[in-house]
């Protein structure tokens, strides 16, 4: 262990989120807000290579994360189509921020986040845990919610509520 | 999910990192250093309540930490005996700053992080995970390592090795 | 937490046991006939859009839960394309029975049975446990075993044993 | 696996709910509640080896349950200082009800569950998950709660919190 | 990673069996009939220093296994009262081994494992897992039941049950 | 548990260690190596139905194998297309090796466990655990690594590195 004899400065804190976000959820929204109050930016990063199988196309994801989160102006919104820590670099990420679920989900974090420590250590990854009230809500169950059409209103904006029954709900 | 239509401005970032330190190791001076380029502050809260039964008093384990890291400029070293969330209030703290090792680790970390949210909504858990040459690394295993004649030094900081063969070291 | 203050009356209870069956094992048996001694009726749900890319057809998954189990009284065997939840609206059961046989089925259980708990909070899930000797028993594992030209037999009925090397063992 | 060729017959359905209940808290009345809908009876069963180093005495546990939870006609409670499935026997009852709250509860719950199946088959270990709203909340964490001077009546009624309070609370 | 350019030479495998032994139930004897049959030594070694605390002296935990598996020509059982590592290399074993029975089991056997590789990347460690039967049997539990009144003579030699009953049953 | 009255004789130990080697990776080579040191002999068994569907045919990663490890003596690598507990038979292994690099493979790897203990008893389910280096190397994540121009030099010998840019990298 190697330890600084001088003091380290603070630089400014911009965390990276990267998901799929097909849809954008209010488990999302509400990680990104938290996440604001503790770092001076935040970077959301729509993945292109997983988003070709979604429900929505990454306009449509970008859309829809514009009108929930477009408005705060720590908020950067943005796709990207390489390795997440070499994103993060090209945006100035110095955290890497991972919402958890779940055990199960906190498994396949661990292995990552260690893979990234290892290609980049100078990146933190840093989980926050999800809501009680949202640790049911995933993008995939509730697009199987609104397939045998159930309202999920309460789950994601209105605005990707709506879209969600256009997508997928039966007429 | 109510959500805010103007800006949310940002606070500093005070990181409360809450443990026993009996002693310190280099597992929790790593993730203190990390925390350190993410967040403005870090306090480092010593249990008393805990540390009855610990090593080392409340007053050895203070200064080994004051040796190990009390040159950092943004790192505050103090003692508490209330709730943790209660101290964080106290302190200033947005956030309390976890260190994981192991998935057995999270589990309990789990509820608890659920239940500080419920009684302190305004206060992040921020889980950080540990280096992986770190992950077998706790206070209590050095402690029996140093029972039985072992050598630490790679594990805490020099003063800490001397101070846990002092105490601890069979002669 | 809102209580009575006048005596629950007992309902009459009713157990779904949604599955895909694909095809009934010894485990699924072993479970209904558990659920027979608690509840007063069980009823036997094969999921239908789940069905479509298994090794049986749902007229073939009912024949044989017929065969296995359709002469107890207070089983019915049936089968869904919605929620499940909805599912068991329709059916009037007021539990949802599932079998758990390893950490990580319950896993996933437990999201499901929060979720299903929000969107039906009169249905209760309830949880048995394989017994020992099914713990690593699966309709899943069961095929694999007999596309490789083993035999089942102690696993499931004579009649699904006969019905799995028709379909699937090498000639 | 030996099957019945004849059907079934029902017997009435005896839930048992043994804990130390060192207080019962809206967790665990949450869990009776629920099992009061889908068995015919519950019997609580306050554990009383465990209790002689808990907050209460088992005086005190009982009349704080049947304050709670007496007036229920189709609840009993009572105390038992045998092995759980034999005082399961003892009271007749065939279902061993038991409240999960975490991954790790139920590690621990799993092999005693497949211990109890080995000592009476003819008991089932019927699990229950705790809402989402308790999944943090345990008799130990109360304790400690009100040991740091904090309110806990939105976790047990009111009674319970007015106890504890006289127990524990720092005046 | 350096690889050999020349064969590897084999050496003699012999297996460490560190435990308390507090008694040797069935499970122990099955991993350790299980080593004999892939391993050139078994060596059982009964840790003294937990051996304090428990049901039964070292001398009668020795008696016990001597009786159990004594007659088997390539068993040594000992004592040892230092690092597990450093009796390994004491007895010239160059495998740890260990009984899995469980998940949480693992968890504190993977930490360890690690430990131990730092400490003597020399010796392996190697996890048998538990025989489905077996999978609930622990000393702990076996001895809870025997205070019960209860026999264990299916989970334990013959002479242990009687040791168990003698020094634990109730008269 | 029926107990042999005279020694048990000690066989050769030979291990099968299954799997896709697509590619093979320092993980697996060390896992090998430890096995060396405590096996007498170790068959690599490269599963041809899975291999259908990787990045290199079975001859390519046949190939890599024996260029990385072929020189050992006491090593032999081939091919199999039947069931794991059968071809173990057909190559006359004792011991079915397993490398674990965390929780949720285990999982997996307890359930195969007991099920080819009941299909084989006579072979033994030995686990070693992942070198931390190598906690969070698998095959896939390596090439995904390459897929997106990352060098995974450190984590494959320097021929696989050179096939996996050949065959995944961009150019």
């Amino acid at each position: 262990m190697i330890m600084d004899t001088t003091s380290l400065p603070k630089s400014t804190s911009v965390a990276l989120f990267p998901a799929s976000f097909d849809p954008v959820t209010n488990g999302h929204l509400d990680i990104i807000y938290r996440a604001l109050r503790i770092f001076d930016r935040v970077v959301i990063g729509v993945a292109v290579n997983i988003a070709k199988t979604g429900a929505f196309s990454v306009e449509e994801r970008i859309e829809m994360l514009e009108l929930a989160i477009g408005h705060e102006e720590r908020v950067e919104i943005t796709t990207f189509d390489d390795l997440t820590v070499d994103f993060a670099t090209r945006v100035g990420a110095n955290v890497l921020l991972r919402g958890v679920r779940a055990m199960s989900d906190f498994e396949y974090e661990f292995e990552m986040a260690l893979m990234n420590k290892h290609l980049k250590p100078e990146i933190e990854t840093v989980f926050l845990m999800s809501r009680q009230e949202y640790l049911y809500v995933s993008s995939s169950r509730l697009k199987e919610l609104v397939r045998f059409g159930r309202e999920v209103g309460e789950f994601v904006p209105t605005h990707v509520a709506k879209k969600l029954r256009e997508a997928l709900g039966s007429s």
